[in-house]
């Protein structure tokens, strides 16, 4: 049995005529004797009316209660979809995550897929031919429904693919697929024919939001073969795989950014074991995620500098964290800067490729940019700099590492 | 354990402010030591918003997804009262009907309750206060939502509180009891304290809309102690049991109206046996409920005239239906009259007492009000009259059986 697996997220399924559309391409697939299973979102802007709703009632509803009301926006679009399916003489139904059933934890609100049951959808497709699986919720122990927390239709597509071990999991949105960059920032970004799982999931945190995180580490785990593709325009999308392409000339795969950074400093922190345990320990127990840190070697080993970057939501929290523990820790001053910006520069290649960072400092340096933190990995180089300088940052990276052609 | 059962109709859960309101209600039966069941309605107006996007979609959706879509009003409601009860600090939760489960008939759209498992809410019982089970759906054989059709969460209701065996169900709904006829149209009706399931159905099923014929009839068979009760005002309300009250001063309880009633005479029907099966039959095939029939006796046995009455929003299908077999029944002409309206009177002691009838037909005498046509039951007088006397024959039946007092 060849199956595919189709999302369509909020804004692909935003009102009647779009459901409609959707229903044509789904048909499309069914037409070249594929069983389709599609994952659907909420119609664009109900999921944010409903928890509207559930916080005018309350500040502080129960989780459970919360995912009761926030899962009927799949439920409809799922049932819609159907319909719109049997008007064209497909033989489709809706399921429920409690109907499959999506089996998860028990955290409502952000709960976790623990295991999909495919006998039943299997069986469906006997005489069958499109199964709609309302996206983003699952079903508790409890018998009761769970929500997969944000974005969680991307994570729910992934996992329903693994599991039925299907041919290709194609994502459909409002873009036409992955980018070397923003095109909004440099005018000639070009849109990437493949990129590894591990390319994508650093474009993806580090700002290019097409695609869930947690649904490509997903996809990488299970191996399953994704596609981002547009849902308004009939163009080719960008596919993410274990391989990504050998053909691509450049050695970097895309330029990523993030603007909501904010650079913290310590400085002269008492050069002793334990010290940073004791600074990312506090901020840890508050869920403060800390992306880079630099320690500078301290000159006369007495005492260090530490500068370590946060997301900017978080500052405030971070300031009176860090303030409470000063005494302990022994530092002389608290110095905040968000007027920052970090830029990667992502690459499989960089594994294999030497002379990457060399290209991309050089580049900096020929800009008069200034970099403030550098952090790297197998496969990115990431550089903070001052937030007056990143769209000319990203367009010269773009054009020297040769993404412009 | 002492359960009772309140419902609350679409205008009684139409905002947040009357949800909270609601809560206040549900929160002082748990303070006189009781379980309360909780069956709830859609937000008034969404189930029709509902509708509509389903027949945006196409006008001849399949049942089973329309269920899908329409039940999300409810499953909405029941987890927004469930959050606003555990606000007061009132142990709740929603029940969906899938979750219950109240078993139903694959007749989505229009299902029929087979059987409500009561032991997973008594299990929740013994820890817990509120149970808000979302009215109007339940579950088929086949894992999948249906609804009871509109106006079924009153049925729902009144299932659950005999399942449970519960010591009473109040119907909260936006009118604040039964009346002995419509206060609209007769200024000096007046609210009764109790009355019997059978006068209730024939005041119900004969144009005082105040509960579902259906649910009152299911209360009947198991006994149910109901009780309907505005939501708005703290006022007391009807009372509909087995006896209903042995007190009534007056021997009728209401004088009940119907304006959608179209009349139909076939004229010079040949007197042979097996004409009114033809006749009726017919109709049958087409569902269509014929209500009032007369025929009038034929003068030199050869040709009688058959007058009867139908739901005026069946007349042109029924016209159509009959004009087909008009050659094979024989009869001459076919006469419609929609200017027409059924009066009736109501009362449980129309069994044990005399001389209603005649009170009733000199009553029209005196006010020049012509009878088209008579109908009887235990409990109930109808007859047709020509709708321009309608508010008059009210008004003065009303006044002649002392109900104005």
């Amino acid at each position: 049995m060849k199956i595919v697996v189709l999302k369509f997220g909020g804004t692909s399924v935003a009102d009647v005529p779009k459901i409609k559309k959707i229903a044509v391409k789904v048909k499309n697939e069914v037409n070249k004797g594929k069983k389709v299973i599609v994952v659907v979102s909420a119609m664009a802007g109900v999921t944010n009316n409903l928890i509207k709703l559930v916080k005018s009632i309350s500040n502080t509803p129960p989780h459970q209660e919360h995912d009761v009301v926030v899962s009927t926006g799949e439920q409809v679009t799922s049932a819609l979809l159907a319909i719109a399916l049997e008007s064209l003489k497909i033989k489709a139904r809706s399921w429920l995550g409690w109907q499959v059933p999506i089996i998860s934890d028990k955290s409502y609100g952000k709960a976790v897929i623990e295991d999909i049951k495919t006998d039943q959808i299997l069986e469906f497709f006997k005489k069958n031919q499109v199964a709609i699986i309302s996206g983003f919720q699952g079903l508790s122990d409890e018998n009761r429904i769970t929500t997969l927390g944000r974005g969680g239709s991307d994570t729910s597509a992934v996992a329903i693919a693994a599991s039925f071990s299907a041919e290709r999991c194609d994502i459909y949105t409002d873009v036409d697929g992955v980018y070397t960059t923003d095109p909004r920032i440099v005018k000639s970004a070009k849109k990437l024919d493949m990129i590894t799982y591990e390319e994508m999931l650093e474009l993806a945190s580090q700002g290019a939001k097409v695609l869930q995180t947690r649904s490509v580490a997903l996809a990488m785990k299970y191996n399953v073969k994704l596609r981002v593709i547009s849902s308004f325009e009939d163009v080719p999308g960008t596919s993410i795989t274990k391989e990504g392409s050998n053909m691509e000339k450049s050695e970097i795969s895309g330029i990523a950014h993030s603007l909501n950074e904010a650079k913290i400093t310590l400085s002269g922190v008492p050069d002793q074991p334990g010290q940073a345990a004791k600074i990312f320990g506090s901020l840890a127990e508050h869920s403060i995620n800390v992306d880079m840190i630099v320690q500078s070697s301290s000159i006369n080993y007495q005492a260090t500098d530490i500068t370590f970057t946060i997301p900017e939501s978080d500052l405030l929290i971070a300031e009176s964290t860090i303030k409470k523990v000063q005494k302990e820790i022994g530092f002389r001053k608290f110095i905040t800067d968000t007027n920052v910006v970090k830029i990667s520069v992502v690459g499989n290649a960089m594994r294999t490729q030497s002379g990457i960072a060399k290209t991309m400092f050089e580049t900096l340096a020929n800009n008069q940019i200034n970099i403030h933190v550098i952090s790297t990995s197998e496969i990115k180089i990431s550089v903070l700099i001052s937030s007056d300088y990143y769209e000319l940052a990203m367009r010269s990276l773009h054009s020297s590492f040769g993404l412009d052609v």
